[in-house]
């Protein structure tokens, strides 16, 4: 393992841009890219897209893909962009998977990032962040806050995280 | 010393608007606040407004307030928003200043938040979860990256910050 | 009649917002105040919001109430905001409407206007342009150009307006 | 003459951008072409960059390119972008220019669109609509109003265009 750092692209409302043909919200490419070109990061990153799904249809297939890439990846600190809804059950594979070495951050966003009133950036930059620095182990970050995997759930009726003992 | 976040804003970048009378740029309030509730932080963080200057008119006697203020705040993580020409000799200033025990990251800005290319609000994220989890020290964080306050100095042909031995 | 301007919600793309709870598209109070805020417009306007749906829930009742607030404003020069989808319809039903002395142009987006790649902004300043100066009729505006209300469809594949003859 | 139109670009606040090296506002390209897109426009548009000048700097010379381009166009309908502080005497060479049989729309910006905030895209698609359908003549369109070339001054102390007599 070396001290590069990883992005692993899942989907979720991070990367969901809106259809002009059908009115719907769909998933084309990730915005991560961009998105670090805009924050001026100067970050050795890889960015890897494992899938584009919405965190609704995130199911065990997909979070044992998710743990396969992680464990392929050869960089110390791996953030990993996730839908909210269950990007904590998605923690907790990752938890169990055996990646010890690793500090894993996953995080996500409340609003689209092609949207104008994203939350996206704000919580990438933290990520990078906290994926940098925090000892081994899986994290999510959202909101400026950090938890371990097993101390947060996403309270989904006022759309936040929030620590649990 | 607390668990809460301050942020003290200097001015810089950052926070420049652009006076649609006059075609320049100027100083009005800080958007700190309002980046806080785009990036829906849910960090217990208190604002404060010490100065609104540009980088370059920045001198002794605004450094003196800087750490003035910093040894004035009961938090023990301070994020201190900066116009990047001279944040290394703020933070300098900073290291010098006795403040033991605080975890103090400077940050800023390449381009206005008001505009809509800004690396801001990935800066901000950044800085705040430096903030958190680096130990007491001072730092300085851009474009994902951080630096401790003696091995950082700015590139200006280039525009970024680099690391220095 | 006088040479003021109104405008006339109905709804439609323009006016779609994200609602970060459950990710669906939805409406709250119409984006053109601001917009027209935005866009420093410096007309004499009354905004009037007439109801918010969709294009495609858009029917005859609806219409009905639309041609009926047009008849009951005062104002010579009217824009209607309205989903593309059944624009043309409504364009029928005013034109059926007996309106007079009237120049009515409706108007749409694409995209949603809270999103950061919309055309509302343009579309609204050309609507009110061309309500401004074109005979009394009833015409679609989009995209730039305008078109009577009896020589126009959308091509719902390519998302774009065409004339017809 | 035909019925096509063109955009001729002189600068202005239109098109400055923020140079991130040295903090100032500066030209490079023009965003004509990218507004056009974000329009989604669908006129038939040739855009022509005469020059890159702030509205200060513009001086008879120039007047006398913008006046001679024109001339050389082939199209009926011109929209010409300019800097707003000397819009309405850029309008004034139009019209003593000879250029009979055109309609000639100048317009502008309060705000570059490249930031946030910026009424160029409502200005744009006003400008486009008012040059397709109004009389030969020399205009000024600003914030939804449209004046004839000696109609109209800047009041510079509120940043509007107002109509004198």
């Amino acid at each position: 393992m070396h001290d590069a750092l990883a992005i692993l692209v899942t989907g979720g409302t991070f990367d969901k841009e809106y259809d002009e043909l059908t009115g719907r919200l769909f998933f084309r490419d990730t915005h991560v890219v961009e998105m670090l070109r805009l924050g001026r990061s100067r970050l050795d990153i890889s960015v890897e897209t494992v899938m584009m799904v919405d965190s609704l249809e995130m199911d065990d297939n997909g979070r044992a893909t998710i743990v396969e890439r992680c464990r392929a990846r050869a960089e110390r600190s791996i953030v990993v962009t996730h839908g909210t809804d269950t990007m904590v059950e998605t923690a907790k594979a990752l938890a169990a998977g055996g990646l010890d070495g690793r500090t894993i951050v996953l995080t996500g966003a409340m609003v689209p990032y092609a949207f104008g009133s994203s939350d996206g950036l704000f919580n990438l930059g933290s990520a990078l962040s906290f994926a940098q620095v925090l000892p081994p182990g899986v994290y999510v970050a959202m909101n400026g806050q950090h938890f371990r995997w097993n101390e947060v759930r996403k309270d989904r009726d006022r759309g936040v995280f929030e620590r649990v003992s």
